[in-house]
């Protein structure tokens, strides 16, 4: 193999390469990126057994072949490259590395227990944009637990139908549900593992249309000169959807980043680092937002609109705002269906389908 | 104890107190910062024994007094408020603090315990740019020793005679130093702890005047309303001026910055973080830098000016880097004795005096 290629192109291919390396792993041969030249092109595939990745880019060829390189030793060598042409050629083990006056010599890793690709029947399903990828991937992830026994809720549940494709995720406090509409007429339902969908976001780039297959066992997502597939989770999702339809009793319209500080003023109250209780006194113009333990306690009052019933009820803190602050629009309608019934939060906008359901904390009768 | 302040003051206070507040303590009496109301002023004061900080700003005062509040609360509380003005009201160990509608109430820390404040007097030695301390300062901490049995080698050796001041540090490797004129023409010695200098660089606003005295026991820095000291390391410091006056017998100038990325090149080929040798073969026109390991190695060629000796010459990457970076100029004059002499690395600025000697690693003689 003997290649001339741009530093910035070869450094672009190994950072998307990076995203599958995984560092928990422990088996080396995963540690490597393979390199792959045929027909003027430099492809580089990665793998960690639950991620895969392929991309590619043109080149000047002087010779195919292929090459397995410590994914850390390389990346780390192309970055500290000038922003110029590298030179590689690699005789067996040998791999020789030039740019300018800087020559490397390093050793290659055996390329022969390297594990088999998985090749897929290469048809899109339906075609996102990137930005609506990322926003969906942001307002779901964090709701999916964690190590879960019921496997299924550690991933992103996302269901295909009627041209409209819903991504959900929730763990026993909270359901976090963005949903948009696609092109093409399809019904299909996947869950698919919250880091696969942070990985994805981290590499597509701006502006650019993400193709996505669904097949059995994977989900694949095509963009420009890159495919990534990540296994999915089987088993059948939880039937969320009976929470989402109450009649609500009181509903109110506030500006979120004024709700947001106030939590936050309540969770310097606490200790604790992961927050806690704040409670909420709705009446008609204001709500009282209250944090209080044994070290002191805060008192704040936000004016909104309400529409129905007077109430007081309790959160944990954290899932409050962790909702809030996925949220993009400056205000948010909230409804609640008394103090110990879900309380659900959306963006004010109705163009925007996101919608974030939290449940209460209950208090003793004495402190309503 | 009753007031009025801009949150943004108050805050800037606070961040000022908090660098004399260490998490390492166990005293939880240090943990508090006291507040001091007197002649409408705002007093802050922070100790860990070590460093002590004085911080002042006029307020709205409507009641005279003082109290000790846990650092780490106030300062969460402050910085979650609006930028607008905050009402701070203390009855005994009640604290009531409102901005806008966001009212906490808080417990004061038991004041009677807090130690002691040292108090000097107020005898100016010289003055300092605020520019010059920051630079004389990162120029020069980190070549101290860390807890070395030679007490004084883990402080930075402060010499002043002949309207100059230098700044000194050194460890078994290295020594950093760099001076700088005064107008005030007295004579003293210190050596003041790194932390003390690295907290101060952090502290002094830009474009302020420093005014710095030195009594026994302590070193005392003050700026607008601040009053910063720090106690200083007993003893005599080592007697290194000798080292620094030879007839080199190799001179190069070189890029700063061609040498570093050279360098950091080599040091990739080490697996660990730490750096590792690193040669340098000079010859008329060029340096060749080499670094080898069982993985690979690394052969860079840089265009110097030299005068004098060819050299072949070995150097732990990690000390000639962090003096090569810490210097700010583009362009580098080094002075080689031969290939068991000190190095001494100067930037080529001859207004800039700034000297730093390395020492070099010893080959076996058939790597030379």
């Amino acid at each position: 193999m003997e290649i001339k290629i741009m530093q910035n192109e070869l450094l672009s291919l190994i950072n998307i390469s990076l995203r599958a390396i995984s560092l928990k792993n422990n088996t080396s041969i995963l540690e490597g990126i393979l390199f792959i030249v045929k027909d003027n092109q430099l492809t580089l595939k990665s793998t960690d057994l639950e991620l895969a990745i392929e991309t590619s880019t043109e080149c000047k060829v002087e010779k195919e072949g292929e090459v397995l390189l410590n994914a850390s030793m390389i990346s780390n060598i192309v970055r500290k490259l000038p922003n110029d042409e590298v030179y590689i050629k690699v005789d067996r083990e040998k791999v020789f590395i030039q740019s300018e006056n800087a020559k490397f010599n390093i050793i290659a890793m055996d390329i022969y227990s390297y594990p088999e690709f998985p090749t897929f029947e290469n048809k899109v399903d339906f075609y996102i944009q990137e930005n609506l990828l990322k926003v969906a991937t942001k307002q779901t992830i964090f709701a999916a637990a964690i190590d879960d026994y019921r496997i299924v809720l550690n991933g992103v549940d996302v269901e295909i139908e009627n041209k409209n494709v819903d991504f959900v995720a929730l763990d026993g406090h909270r359901i976090a549900k963005r949903s948009f509409k696609i092109e093409e007429d399809i019904e299909k339902k996947v869950i698919i593992p919250p880091r696969a969908l942070n990985e994805i976001s981290k590499i597509v780039p701006e502006g650019s249309v993400v193709g996505v297959s669904l097949v059995k066992g994977s989900a694949i997502f095509t963009f420009e000169n890159t495919i990534f597939s990540t296994r999915v989770i089987d088993g059948e999702y939880l039937n969320y959807k009976a929470l989402f339809s109450y009649e609500h009793k009181t509903k109110v319209t506030v500006a979120r980043r004024d709700l947001i500080n106030a939590i936050e003023r309540a969770n310097i109250i606490y200790k604790a680092e992961k927050g806690d209780l704040v409670t909420f006194t709705i009446d008609d113009s204001s709500i009282l937002v209250e944090g209080s333990s044994e070290i002191g306690d805060l008192k704040d009052i936000i004016d909104i609109k309400k529409e129905g019933d007077n109430l007081k009820i309790a959160f944990n803190s954290k899932y409050v705002l962790e909702g809030l602050k996925t949220i993009e629009q400056d205000f948010v309608e909230i409804t609640f269906n008394g103090r110990a019934g879900a309380c659900i939060i959306k963006p004010e906008d109705e163009n925007i389908d996101y919608t974030y359901l939290v449940l209460p904390v209950l208090l003793q009768d004495s402190q309503y």
